[in-house]
């Protein structure tokens, strides 16, 4: 049976690339603040990098803030990305980034918002609500989740960083490995990842050592200022997988994003090789 | 200068109510499952209970499973309240229950989402992601925030009763403590609660007892379970207001739901008139 993380495995081995590329349109990067506008802006970028994509992300507050007309933009773009696999020949995973979290009935409605509605299939969750508020999302193994672990913030320090200490054990440890362990958990069906900033790679590597089979989303190489090298020393698994990740601007304000994809995607192959050695 | 909890607290004066009606079509209350028939749900909703008032809730997850037509309801909803609120002369505040979280333009786009392409007064929000995610949403004095500290859900147990050690002090504490030392913290221009279940009494005091000032928007009373009186008692501050209770189902599933919103209004009243005693 295909589970989210094979799915996705498969389409990195197609692409050999383990770029995500963000499609955030950003009311400043458009030619007018339109839900048009913001269509034109992913359309085009899917178009330029769909090759070189390992995954597209979507981030839904560049759509949301547009209201009905952005919900129905957003849809268009996840259509373009399936028409785009199917000329390929490959099929992209699309991930939702939504960073919900709810309980029972509503976290119900959010799952099928995203996997029927909008026909993604993959969603970023925020953990702080429980188990019982990401069930609804990973009842499928063919869907997926990235739950919230690390974020590349600075007020990720606020509660991300504390150090906690669970029932029945006696060694404190920072939420966000707490948080690691229990993904690696509830990833029975391979379908549950992580959000790891890459712009804190020493804990990138603790939690690697927490959670050695999860899939890791590393926001921050690129724009945010991380740095390539040590964001793949400290997040790939043993297997050279584990590590996608993605980037929005630095990208898509290139004036040739086609060859900034291109690029990115090469050099990352580049520096895998070279830490293998 | 207005506030989000002044007009809250005008509010709840003009209405003598501390509930607050929650706008969730799930799509088994709805006659067919379409955008219309959830907009149908609401109107009628608002109509029949807008007097006993003190706020309104509408469930973000339940129109976004409609695509960009949930969208369209769930603006139309909050023009209803709006006129309703007008013919009433006594503004009713709307808060979404959305539970975003995400980081600087992304925070900034939800924001704008909520509070300018929505018009609604407050939001819910997820704290996992810290001060800076919180800050696009609490500039503006008249806008205000719940965030989630201790939810009515089993799956609240996971993270959100984890002792932790905050830096500087050797004191450990539940995290949901530490989440409403946090938003007592960055309450600096009273708009800013939490969302504190009303299902577990015993916390929700000692909650109150770390947070005198806060407000508490507390679901679990009604369709969860929780007992009004308990509630109350640990709930609400030596003012006797700080605490809003959100119901749904116990009143949209009335036969009556104006009669039963009222009941539920005249319930509160008398509970709070016995604990002043």
């Amino acid at each position: 049976m295909e589970t989210f993380f094979s799915f996705l495995e498969k389409r990195i081995d197609d692409s050999s690339s383990l770029l995500c590329i963000g499609l955030d349109p950003h009311i400043s990067d458009l030619k007018e603040p339109t839900a048009a506008s913001a269509l034109d802006f992913c359309l085009t970028l899917v178009k330029q990098t769909a090759r070189y994509a390992a995954a597209f992300k979507p981030n839904a507050a560049f759509f949301e803030v547009f209201g009905a007309e952005g919900w129905t933009a957003l849809k268009h773009v996840i259509e373009a990305v399936r028409e785009e696999s199917d000329r390929m020949g490959s099929r992209i995973p699309i991930i939702l980034d939504a960073k919900r979290g709810d309980i029972s009935s509503t976290a119900e409605a959010y799952a099928q918002s995203a996997f029927e509605s909008l026909g993604v299939d993959c969603i970023t969750l925020n953990p702080y609500l429980g188990k019982d508020s990401i069930e609804p999302f990973i009842k499928d193994a063919e869907k997926g989740v990235f739950l919230l672990c690390k974020t590349s913030n600075a007020g990720s320090m606020d509660l991300q960083n504390l150090l906690v200490m669970p029932m029945g054990s006696d060694m404190p440890m920072p939420l966000y490995i707490y948080v690691a362990k229990l993904a690696q958990q509830w990833n029975e069906k391979n379908n549950v990842g992580v959000v790891v900033g890459a712009t804190h790679p020493q804990i990138m590597e603790m939690i690697r050592a927490a959670a050695p089979d999860l899939w890791f989303l590393s926001p921050g190489v690129g724009a945010q200022g991380g740095e390539l090298e040590m964001t793949l020393k400290s997040g790939l698994r043993e297997d050279g997988k584990g590590l996608l990740l993605p980037m929005s601007r630095s990208i898509s304000r290139a004036a040739n994003p086609a060859k900034a994809a291109a690029e990115i995607r090469d050099q990352i192959l580049h520096v895998r090789r070279e830490l293998k050695k």
